[in-house]
C-alpha cells in the first residue's frame, strides 16, 4: 500500500518523511542538521535512514532533545560512481532503498534524498513502481527564483523522450501546478524554437498534436525567453534540454553573483554586497533550495541537490511534506487515468 | 569569385560591407544610422542596399558628408512572415539577395543583415554556396558577455543535426576561435548532460567518437555550467538547444536588470542604477551587440539581431569587417578540406 493510499484511509496526521541521511556531498552532517531544522520549524516527523552510529554521533553534536526524529538503520549507500541498477542489487540494505521501503510499507509518507539522482530514481521506480500508463518517472518543479511559479518538466531525468512520454510529463506538471502552486487550469506549453506549430525539432513537432488533442490547457510552443514572459505555467521539454538549462542557470547565477560583487564593491557596504550576491545566487537556484519532486512514481519522492547544506535539506523536506498534504500522487494517478490520448502502447 | 578569394588576389584594401539596409525591426532608420556610425569609427566602406528614396531620406536626416557610403538600389524585402525559399523566387531583387550578389560579384567583401535569419541564410546559401563538405551553414560566435571568448555553434539555425554536421560546426567554431579570438588550439567540447562519453542524447553519443577521431582539440562532453568554467573555447550543440539557451539568456538578462534596479533603487543613485541595469542586460546579450557570423557559406555573412539599434548595427558591421580581415572563409575552407573524418556521405 502506498503512503498516499494510506493517507486516504487514515486520519490527517503529521507527515513522516524518510530522509536518506547518507546521501549528498555533506552527509550525514548536513542531512542530520537539516532534519533537526525541519522538525523544529515544520509540521513533520523525520525518519533518518542511515548508519546508526554515524547518525547518533551527528545528533550528539546538537543541543536540545530531538523529538519527532527517529533513526532507521541501513547498511551502505549508493554513490554517484555506482551504476544505479547494479548497486541496487549488490546493496539491498542501502539507505535509499530502505527509505523507499518505508514508504512502500506505509511506515513513511515520503522519501527525500540528496544522493545520486540516478539511484534515487531507480530505487523509487523499483520499490514503489510507476503510475499507470507511465514507464518512467521524471523530475519536475519550479527551478528559477525569478519564475517561482513556472514548473519545468523534465529537469534532466529522461533523455530522448518519446512524444507520448512528454505528454505524460505535461499532465504531471499540470497536476503539480494545480495542486501545489494553486493555479487553476495551468497553461501548458512545449519548449521549442518558435511559436508556430511547424517550429521545433522532430520530437516537439510530433508531440504538438498529442498535446493539442489532450485535455490539457495547451498554449502551444514556447521559446527560451518564455521562462520569463508568463505565457505558460508548465514548460515541457526533453530532459536533455532541461538539464542543460538548469545547469546553465546554476553557473550563470554563481558567475553573476561574483560579477556584481566585483562591480559594486566600492558602492555598497560589504554586508549589503554579500546579501545581494546571495540573492543573485538564490534567484538562479530555486531548485537547490526546495529540491525537485519526482513525478510518476507511486509515492512522494523529492530529490535534493547533491551539494545541499542544512537549509536546502530542510527545504526539500518541506517540499516533500507539502506533496503529501496535497495528495499529489493520488491526484496525478487520477489525471493520468483520465488522459485518454496517452495510451501505454503509443 | 567570393569576397575572400578576391582579397587573396588583391591588395589589402578597406573592407566593403554590403548592408541589407531594409532588414530589421527599425530599418531603414537604425541601419542607416548604424552605417554612418560604422564609417565614422571603423575602417570600412558600407554599401547600403535598399530603396534609394528611403535611404536618401534617412541619410538626409544626419549632418555631415557621408563619405565611404554608397547606395545600391534593390526592390522589396523579405520579412519574417515570408517563407524564405518562396520569397527568394518571388522577390529576385530583394535587398538581402542584392547584398549577397554584391559579394558574389566581388563588389563587396561581406554581407550584414538584421532581417529574417531564415531569409539571410537561404539567400547566402543560394547565392554564395556552401563550403565543400557542408550542405548547411550554421550560426555561431560568442554570445555571452560573461564568457566573451567562448564560441557557441550552432546558435539556432540547424535543428536535428546529423552528427557529421555537428563535427563540421566544431571545425568552423574552432577556426573562428583561432583566427578571430586568437586562441591557439581552441578546446572544443560537446554540450551534454554529463562529462562521461556515455552521457547524452543519441545525437551527442553518436557525435562523440567522430569528434574524438578528428584533428580537433576535443576535450569531451560539457555540461550547462561549463559556459562559465573555461573548460572549452568552442561549445558545439544542436541548433535547438543553442536557440533555447540564447533566448533564455536574453530573457534572463532583461528580467535580472529589472530585478536589480528594483532591489537597489534606494541604495544607488539613479544614474548608477541605470548603468548597472544596462550592464546586466549587456553581459547577457553579447550576440545582440556584435551579431552572429554565419559559418559555412563561401563569403563573410553576419546576421544581427532583428531589434538592433544603430549601435548594434555598427557592431555587426565591425564583426563582418574583422571576419574579412582575418580571411575567415578561406581559413574555414582549408580546415574543412583537411578534415578527413567528415565525409559528405556520413
Amino acid at each position: 500500500m502506498s503512503a498516499a493510499t494510506m493517507k486516504d484511509n487514515g486520519a490527517a496526521t503529521t507527515p513522516r518523511i524518510a530522509l536518506d541521511a547518507m546521501g549528498g556531498d555533506y552527509a550525514p552532517g548536513a542531512t542530520v542538521q537539516g532534519a533537526l531544522e525541519a522538525v523544529r520549524t515544520l509540521d513533520c516527523h523525520v525518519l533518518l535512514v542511515g548508519d546508526p552510529q554515524a547518525l547518533e554521533a551527528e545528533l550528539g553534536k546538537h543541543n536540545g532533545i530531538a523529538t519527532r526524529i527517529t533513526i532507521v538503520p541501513s547498511e551502505g549507500m549508493i554513490t554517484e560512481d555506482d551504476h544505479p541498477a547494479q548497486a541496487l542489487r549488490s546493496k539491498p540494505r542501502a539507505s535509499i532503498l530502505v527509505a523507499n521501503q518505508l514508504v512502500k510499507q506505509g511506515e513513511a509518507d515520503a522519501v527525500v534524498s540528496m544522493g545520486s539522482t540516478g539511484a534515487t530514481m531507480a530505487s523509487a521506480t523499483m520499490v514503489l513502481g510507476t503510475l499507470p500508463g507511465l514507464d518512467r518517472p521524471c523530475l519536475g518543479g519550479p527551478f528559477l527564483g525569478l519564475a517561482p511559479n513556472t514548473v519545468v518538466v523534465d529537469m534532466g531525468s529522461n533523455i530522448d523522450c518519446r512524444p507520448s512520454l512528454m505528454l505524460g510529463f505535461g499532465v504531471m506538471g499540470s497536476v503539480f501546478a494545480h495542486h501545489y502552486l494553486k493555479i487553476e487550469q495551468p497553461r501548458v506549453g512545449l519548449l521549442s524554437v518558435g511559436a508556430e506549430e511547424s517550429k521545433g525539432n522532430r520530437q516537439v513537432r510530433e508531440a504538438f498534436p498529442l498535446f493539442k488533442a489532450s485535455s490539457l490547457n495547451f498554449v502551444g510552443n514556447l521559446e527560451g525567453m518564455d521562462f520569463f514572459t508568463d505565457k505558460a505555467d508548465v514548460i515541457v521539454c526533453d530532459g536533455f534540454v532541461g538539464n542543460v538549462i538548469m545547469k546553465f542557470t546554476e553557473g550563470l547565477g554563481t558567475t553573476l553573483a561574483g560579477y556584481l560583487k566585483n562591480m559594486l564593491s566600492d558602492k555598497l557596504p560589504p554586508g549589503e554586497l554579500g546579501s545581494l550576491a546571495d540573492k543573485m545566487w538564490e534567484v538562479n537556484n530555486l531548485a537547490k533550495r526546495m529540491g525537485g519532486p519526482l513525478f510518476g512514481v507511486q509515492g512522494a519522492v523529492v530529490i535534493g541537490h547533491g551539494a545541499s547544506g542544512p537549509e536546502s535539506v530542510a527545504g526539500a523536506i518541506d517540499t516533500a511534506r507539502k506533496c503529501v498534504e496535497i495528495r499529489l500522487v493520488e491526484n496525478m494517478r487520477a489525471e493520468l487515468e483520465a488522459l485518454e490520448t496517452a495510451s501505454p502502447t503509443s
